[in-house]
């Protein structure tokens, strides 16, 4: 098991009146570290998935915990592993961290399904997508 | 009990390749339906709540099930209740429906807490903002 | 002639932590103007015109002046008019206005072209199209 | 004169429906590198100018060429160096190249001001970022 680590920042555009990142602001970044994930994993950027292939990856639900803000200017490290593969699902885990601290600040279960983007339809993950979700099982 | 229910637009800018709303834009219109909620139930602009008395209400977890797409064009209804209110916390739901459809398409409970800007600290919610939050619970 | 008018809130995500609305927000403010306008104008709602006739309008060029900047909570009015119109290309003015304002806050030039959606290519104005602009013309 | 040069993904929430950059994006990217040019060559973050020094920059005009698309997964490389600087005033030059092209296909010129974040007055560029600022130009 060897679960994905990205850092991403926390931008101008992300943070609100308040000076912390809009809760909303967060799921584009689970969002882009998913794709980062397959990118590097799959060794064919993400895109050519849902261009070439014709598979998407709608989210059906996503459970989030935010414990701690994300101020401007923190870069957020994610870690992402997966919780549970079925044949046309699975159960991401997106943990966000203030830099360098070991302190979880948001954490978040979010569920997947494989569709073909075609006819929105559920299809079964392909082998080597699976694979790839293997990989980050927790 | 009256439930807050306001109709909100899927934006060509929401929606993504595949031509459904893209899941991270969701919570800009449940944070959307709470501002207009405010302006309407309060009767001063939830941004006042902000800047003339240095009030925030940040969302600590929110869970949600996004059960039929959103494609671009069709209106979003959404209706708003409280499921529970304590101290300085209170969950919210927002049930979203394609147009004048009674199925819902979108659930969501999130749990925002009162704070004081200036310091950051939980403070208890104030007698105004309690019964607006009260009006609206199941 | 006679110009599109409409009223737009500037939300909490699209403020900054000035307090003053994003640059990149006014944008979608702009878009979501031509969105309303088409809807208004041509009796159906913009998506079908790309989903059902397969026609997009991509912009090539903007020109923006921001004057005044626009704070939470307060409501953007935006007056949308037509300055040029070629065969496949036409130039669109939005002025936004501090709700009951008739001082220009915001002013933008931008110039879309047609497209037929499944080549990309450039195509002339469809005739029903052609007229919701020329109606908008100063 | 070092022109600042990143390179920023083309994110699947960037694109639209025709799944080609949806042009108010441009903008978010182009504060990112704005961002980044000032972390890179003033070696604070850029967040520290905001919340240490109070100062920030509006942008009060912006004038933006889209020559060719981007597409979700090609990376967008951006190069930012400045046309002028004023007393209190520069403008800022983005143009971006679709992954190795030498092509430009977007270019914005973007004209800032210095404020004083708690008064909202003009003033002066401080003299270490009008540094950053002269070695930018072209």
């Amino acid at each position: 098991m060897t679960a994905y680590e990205t850092t991403l920042p926390v931008r101008f555009g992300q943070v609100d009146y308040a000076g912390i990142m809009f809760y909303p602001r967060f799921f584009d970044n689970f969002h882009a570290a998913f794709e980062d994930m397959f990118g590097d994993r799959l060794g064919v950027p993400y895109m050519s998935i849902l261009t070439d292939r014709r598979i998407g990856f709608p989210t059906v639900s996503i459970t989030t915990d935010f414990k701690k803000p994300f101020r401007f200017g923190e870069p957020m490290r994610l870690v992402v592993d997966v919780l549970r593969i079925g044949t046309s699902s699975a159960t991401l885990r997106y943990r966000g961290f203030n830099g360098d601290s070991d302190e979880v600040s948001v954490e978040a279960q979010g569920t997947i399904v494989v569709i073909d983007l075609d006819t929105f339809e559920t299809m079964p993950f392909p082998d080597d997508i699976r694979a790839v979700l293997e990989d980050l099982t927790a």
